[in-house]
Formats: structure tokens, C-alpha cells, sequence
């Protein structure tokens, strides 16, 4: 049936569209069915609510995120149809039953996915059934193929480098430093990063407080081309879209199977056409992975290296402490241009693993010898080289370095007695900053003024919690009380 | 912030509400942010949607689900807050990693779920963890103590009785007949049904072809003084509504875990009051339950009315075959008034399987002794006793007995060879009835023109489809050409 768009400027975070009773009642659609919207051959799935008034008749209420999908504008026609229950739910089920999936079989459900016909109680159900049930290399290996086929690509010359850390640290802000050092040693690094899943913030996260991080994929080029690297959001690039979809959902109750890891890493690094991939796994107590874990993971990722003609090294860092002071967007950005910018009081853990890093992608693309790769990092950060680079890169996503303003509300948090602090955790360190707003509060987080090892008396400053509401300052202070003894030892 | 509640006649299935962008930002919320939103004490928490139009800056938009469930209306004020992310999903992620949960963390989920804090994909998550992870008989028992105490319970008088058929086998609308015979015999039998979960069409789906099946409890109460039984849909009572809501999701993926099939039968049980409860478990080649599943099924049936002081029977009957010949809320309900009305040609296995249930209960409540139980129902029925006292409810219930109209749509399917029929497949009559449309198109489903046994000859009519749109009987027509070679042997 043809029906025109009425656009209801609508932010609803996913594809909803309503049409009016009376029209849903002639095609026989009840509310929660699924529909078809096609335009130009796009075709988008969504599931239908009805109304009695707002919308007319021969009219069908899109959110934006429709109008993005199809390219359709306000009072242009659309054709709408029932759609059918897709095949691909039965094989989720399968899998949720313990069975192993084919190439066939998940390359339906990750293109169900891409084009929405699944709706996010069905991703759900196949994160959790992926989570559960686990997948072998093979299932991994399609997972990935799937996601990168369903998205687009990117296409650039050169040495393409990349790195990754499988994150659970809080602050642990290194990769701005990373990849500024790395580009100003003539290396290609398109860095694509999504929004921060278990923890406070991600890297896109970080520079949104700077610079832009949505670009189309031409633009990106531009950037890349002026600057050897970039900074930004993949989801804006529709670079396996489907892990953003997925990312969005896990979020939710922070579920994040060791497979949907290793796709959604892999897929947008193969995407970008990196080569050299350094994964950072930090582990250790309080971390994402035990170390038993981290070797677990690592001889995983080797073997999909192998299986894509990937050169991957992967490093287990220490990830039993924060890294950095500032815990959230804005707070971990302050701490990247400390360093950057050889600000004597830098934190000094984050200047040192950045350093580690970078020397070891330097020689992973073989920039230097075996052994050299952090001397030539050094050197570049010390000469500032690096900070230029950032700065270089900032100005190509339309930003610059700022002094970046506090949220609105904050609360300091003091030692009760004399302490020696022997640790941080990093859950609740992270759990804390999240409920204060972040990542999608920019400027809250938590601000940590002693770290592992220091003398703390009684009444000294702990650390600093930072709101933009007077109630999530409150949610975050209840939660803070209930854990601190836990949090700081 | 008190903002003013804007009707936006919007049925979506679920609360849903909408805020003016900048309202939002006023209070720091984001897309996908919780809100809860209260007015006289009653609270709801809902999932906000940011929109630029159609809404002013002090308003909230609401959906008809949160208008009925806070009892206001457009124009009133009501108090909006953002609502802390609830602490249930740490729970539901602790029974995701294998661990039991105690009765207070239960309670928890449950009471989340019931007041609307945990979202459809957290329920979704929360319904696969206990699939997957399973529970214990005391998990089970705290399961059924929540979702009753979460719920509101119904008060009769008399001898309560109950029957419950785990569902599975296509067709089978024993019910209403079963209902009839116990209530004319002088038992109380307050019937509240659930929609279909994994059929094409529960009791309550198919007595709405004729009659109401929304009440309230004080109708409800009067209804059976009157009649001594009712046959009404379960979540217009607010009777153990967290069952409702988790249905409404296990629905997609029909994934139906054995703890929440025990809970979901047993809380509606006792918030009516029931004592003696007969369970049918049908078994066998295509039913729900293979024999030595039926069996640990009974045992946990018997454990549990143990714990909740109830008089449990547990008969195992033959599901291998569809009973009754139509699969479909009204071609079923067609089946059931020949039945009732003494009709020579009605389906003999219907008549034979629900004469047998009421037996049961007429021994199990002690109305006859054991074993002379079926020899009165078979009396209700020749008598008629059993079609009046039919009339009477649907009277009741504002409805009567009436010739029921097919759907618009049709498709025979004819034998393309001479055959004597094997078996029918439940499973995949049930799916090709659900695609033809049902349980929501009420006259849509499948009509077995043949049975088990019957001989047939190149040409005969096998079987009919109804579907209220064309397109809903070519995705039918679709599966039926993928499926028939398994679904009639």
C-alpha cells in the first residue's frame, strides 16, 4: 500500500513508524506486527504502532531514523507491506538450543540484522543464545565475514595499522597518544572506534569533546589523506553496522560474548583494510579477563588473523588498576592532552603503557627493528611531534584542543583514616562514573586524586564525582557508600 | 518535574512516552533514558522518545497503555523523575552466568517487571537465562510466589476447580466443553486463559469470537455466581500480570522454559483460589513434550502443589496428532459447538479427549467416585445439560452462540497421489495456521479436511487455509509448499 511519510521528528533510537487504525485494520496489521517500507529499492523494516489521531489515514508517522535509512523526506510516498516473520528467529533458537550455526544460517541473521528485520528483543535473543552457548572459530569466522559483507568499506594506500584494547580498565585512555605518535611516524591508522560498552567511555566518546567524529566515508579519505589517521564514530559509517546494533543491545544488561568480541573487533578493522593489529588485553584483578582468559582470547585472535591474512599481535597488559585520573569523557581527554602536550604532572601510568604500545605496532609495520619501537615512540612524543599530529587531526574533524569545561554538579569524596591504598577496582570505579551520566553525559566521571600506592591521611581527597543532574549525583553518591570499601582498599 | 500529559491515542503494545528534546535536555535525559512517572501514588517507569514537534515543552506525550495504567488523562499533571537503572539486571545477568537466585532477588525481577522498571529486552534476557540456565523446584516456588503476590487474587466460594492443558497439540479446544460439563455437574471453575504462546489460538482467543473475555474481577465475581464457571482472558484481571508480559515476549521466539511454563500455570491457579487442578500433558511424535519429559514435567507439577496445598492430577494424553479439525481461534470454537450441540458429524477425538478431562475432575474434586467420573460427563453431554450451561456463560459474558463467518481469503490443498494419511504434524499445522494469521485475525487458520488414518485419492481436498489478507495466505501458501511433504505423511 502506498502511503505518505509524515515526518514526526521522532528521536526514538530505532526505526518506529505509526499508521493510523483504520488504515492498519485494511491491511490487516495489528500493533507489534512487522512492516516493510520500501523507497528506490531501500527497503527498511519496522514494527507498527497504531494511533487515532496525529497521523491521517493514507499517512504513515516515521522516526528520523527511518528518514535517514530510506533517503526519504516529509509527504514523500512510500510503499508498505506486511512482512513476513523472518526464518532467521528459528535460527536463533537453534542456537540457543546448543546447535552450531553454518555460514548459511548466521549470514541470515546478521543481514536480518542489518536491514532491521529483527527487532531488539530477537537480537536479544541471539546475543544471550551467543553468550550462552558460545561459538567455535568456524561460527566466528562467518560472524565476521557476515558483518563486514553487510556494511561498507573503506579503501586506502598504504601501511594500515590499527589497535585495539578489549577494554574493562577504567580511564585507560591511551589511543588518542597511540595513534598520533603512530601517524606521525608516517603510518596509515583509520581509527574507528564505537561507543563505550562496559565502560565509561570510549575513544569516539573521548574526542567528541573536542572535534567531530561523524564523517561520511569520502570525508574520512580527506582526513586520512591530510593526516595519516582519524578519530571516529563507526557507527556513522555503516562499517559492520550490525555490531553497532548488537553493541547497543549487550549495553543494556553489559553482556559481551567472547565471540561477538573478536566480530566486532575484527570486522571493523578488516573493514578499514588494516594489516598490522596490535590487541592490547589487559588483565588481571578487576579486570575484563583473568590472565588464563587473556591467553584463551589471544590464541583466538591469532587464528582469525590467520584465516584473514592479518599480521595481529596481541599483548596482555596489567589491568588490575585504573589507568590515568579522569574516568569519563571529558576527564580522560583532559589527561590525553597532558600528556601529549608534556604537562610535568601527567599521569605517568598513562604516558608509559601509550609508550609501550606504540613502540610495539612501530614494529609490527616494521617502521624499526625488533626491540626499537618504543625509543622511536619516545622521541616522537617528547618532540611534541605527537602533539602536532593530534592537534593536525583535531583540525581536520572540524575541532581543536580546548580546555574542557567540569559538569555542573559534583560531590569530593574523603578518606575516613589514614590509608595506603593497595587498590582500585575497576568495575566499581567504572559502574560509579556510568551512573553519574557517563558516556552520554560528556563532562561527568569520576576524578581519581590517589592512585595505587599512595599515602592517603584521613580527610584527604579521595575523589571527585562530576554530574550533570542533581539526581544522578545522588544515584552515584548512594552507590558510591554502598561500594567505596570495595572500590578502595 | 511535573510536566502535562499529552494524549497521544498511540497503542503501541507497551508504555511508551515521548518529551520535547529540550525538556530533555533540561533534565539531562537522553533517548533510550528511563523515566518514572508518577501521579496519586501509582508509578510507571517508561523508555522516553525525544521529538522537536507535535509535543510543547511542559508536556509528555504517553501512550494509551500508561493513560490506563495511571489512571489520568489529558491535560493532568503528573510527576516526572529519570529512574535509576534498576539492580534487577545485575540479577538477570547472575542467573545468565549459571548462578541460583534467592526468593528475595526473584521477587525483585518479578516486582521490576510488574511496575514496567525493566525494559523488553531485559525480560527477554531474564526469560532466556531461565530457558537456558533452568530453575530449581525452589527458584520455581519463588517464581509462582511473586508473580501471585505481584498480582491481584479473586475470592469465590465452593468447590474451585481447574484444568490445564500444556498446549502443543493443534486444534484441542477442549476447554469450553470441559468447563461446561464440571459447571453444570455443580463445580466452581472461574477459567482465566492466557492468549496463545506456542499455538495458533488459546480459550480465550477463541471464546472472544462469541462473547467478552474482559472483565473486571467484581463482573467476574458475578459472572460465575451466576453460572458457576466464566472462561475470560487472564491479563485484563491483573491476575499474576507479570506472566502476561513475559508471554507477550517468549511469543517471538516461542521459547517457553520449563520453570516459567510450571509458574505461569500455577500463579493464575492460585490468585483464583483453585484447589483441585487437573493437568493434561499431551506427549508423543510432534507435541510439545516428548513421554520421559512429560514424566519429570508431573513430578514437578506434584512437588509443587505440595508446596502451595493444592489437589494436583497429572494425565499424560496422546499429542502426536492435531485433535478437532479446525486450527484457528473460530474454526476451533466451530469445532467445540458441534460438540456441544450433539452435531453427528463433530470430531470425534475432540468429544472422546474432553469427555475423559472432565471425568477426571468430576473424581479428582469428589463429586463421583474414582472411576465413574466419565460415565456422568458423557450424561451432561447427551443431556445437553452441558451446551446450556454453555449458552448461559457466554450469556453471562455478554455474548451468544452464532454461526461464526470463515476469513476473506482461502486456498484448498488438495492430495497430489491416492495416500492413506500416517500422521499430521502439530508443529507445523500450528506455524501455518500462525502465518496464515493467527491468534490475531480471529477467523484465519487451517481446516484438516483428513485425519490420521483416513484413506485419500489424488484430488481430495487435505486441508484449508483461511487468512484475512492476500498477503498473509501467500506467505502461508509459501511455507505450506515448503512444508507439506513433512507436515501430512
Amino acid at each position: 500500500m502506498e502511503l505518505k511519510i509524515k515526518k514526526l521528528r521522532l528521536y526514538a533510537g530505532k526505526p518506529v513508524c505509526m499508521i493510523h487504525e483504520d488504515t492498519a485494520k485494511s491491511m490487516s496489521l495489528h500493533v507489534g506486527n512487522r512492516v516493510s517500507i520500501k523507497k528506490n529499492k531501500k527497503e527498511l523494516i519496522s514494527v507498527v504502532d497504531t494511533v487515532q489521531g496525529i497521523i491521517r489515514r493514507n499517512e504513515i508517522g516515521v522516526s528520523e531514523e527511518i528518514l535517514l535509512f530510506l533517503s526519504v523526506k516529509d509527504k514523500d510516498f512510500v510503499n508498505v507491506t506486511l512482512s513476513e516473520r523472518p526464518h532467521s528467529i528459528e535460527l536463533i533458537k537453534k542456537k540457543l538450543n546448543g546447535s552450531k550455526l553454518t555460514r548459511q544460517e548466521i549470514r541470515e541473521i546478521i543481514f536480518n540484522i542489518a536491514n532491521n528485520s529483527l527487532t531488539e528483543v530477537e537480537v536479544a535473543f541471539f546475543i544471550t543464545a551467543v553468550y550462552v552457548k558460545d561459538m567455535d572459530i568456524d561460527e566466528t569466522t562467518y560472524l565476521i565475514e557476515a558483518m563486514v559483507d553487510s556494511g561498507n568499506k573503506i579503501n586506502l594506500p598504504g601501511k594500515i595499522v590499527d589497535k585495539h584494547s578489549i577494554g574493562g580498565v577504567a580511564g585507560n585512555r591511551t589511543t588518542p597518544i597511540i595513534v598520533s605518535i603512530c601517524a606521525a611516524a608516517g603510518l596509515i591508522m583509520p581509527k574507528t572506534s564505537s561507543r563505550a560498552i562496559t565502560s565509561a567511555a570510549g575513544t569516539a566518546d573521548s574526542i567528541e569533546t573536542m572535534a567531530k567524529v561523524d564523517f561520511s566515508i569520502p570525508d574520512i579519505e580527506k582526513i586520512i589523506k591530510k593526516t595519516n589517521a582519524c578519530f571516529v564514530w563507526g557507527g556513522a559509517l555503516g562499517l559492520a553496522p550490525v555490531d553497532d546494533k548488537i553493541i547497543k543491545i549487550e549495553k543494556i544488561a553489559n553482556i559481551d560474548s567472547t565471540p561477538q568480541l573478536l566480530a566486532s573487533i575484527l570486522s571493523k578493522k578488516i573493514s578499514v583494510g588494516s594489516k598490522y593489529i596490535l590487541i592490547d588485553i589487559p588483565c588481571g584483578n578487576s579486570a575484563k579477563v583473568s590472565n588464563n582468559e587473556a591467553k584463551e582470547l589471544a590464541k583466538k585472535f591469532l587464528l582469525l588473523g590467520k584465516k584473514f591474512g592479518l599480521k595481529i599481535e596481541v599483548i596482555k597488559t596489567d589491568g588490575s588498576e585504573p589507568i590515568g585520573n579522569g574516568i569519563g569523557p571529558a576527564l580522560e581527554m583532559k589527561d590525553v592532552i597532558s600528556v601529549l602536550s608534556r604537562d610535568k604532572s601527567c599521569p605517568k601510568d598513562l604516558e608509559e603503557k601509550s609508550l609501550g604500545l606504540a613502540g610495539k605496532i612501530l614494529e609490527l609495520a616494521e617502521v624499526v627493528n625488533k626491540g626499537s619501537g618504543k625509543k622511536l615512540a619516545i622521541e616522537i612524543l617528547e618532540s611534541k611531534k605527537a602533539y602536532k599530529k593530534f592537534e593536525e587531526i583535531l583540525h581536520a574533524q572540524k575541532g581543536k584542543i580546548i580546555a574542557l569545561p567540569y559538569a555542573k554538579f559534583s560531590k569530593d569524596i574523603y578518606a575516613k583514616k589514614d590509608l595506603i591504598i593497595k587498590h582500585i577496582d575497576n568495575k566499581i570505579a567504572n559502574q560509579l562514573a556510568r551512573i553519574a551520566g557517563c558516556p552520554e553525559d560528556k563532562f561527568a566521571g569520576v576524578y581519581l586524586h590517589k592512585k595505587k600506592g599512595d599515602r592517603v591521611k584521613k580527610q584527604d581527597k579521595l575523589f571527585t564525582i562530576y554530574s550533570e543532574s542533581k539526581e544522578k549525583l545522588e544515584h552515584a553518591n548512594r552507590y558510591c557508600n554502598l561500594w567505596i570499601k570495595k572500590m578502595v582498599i
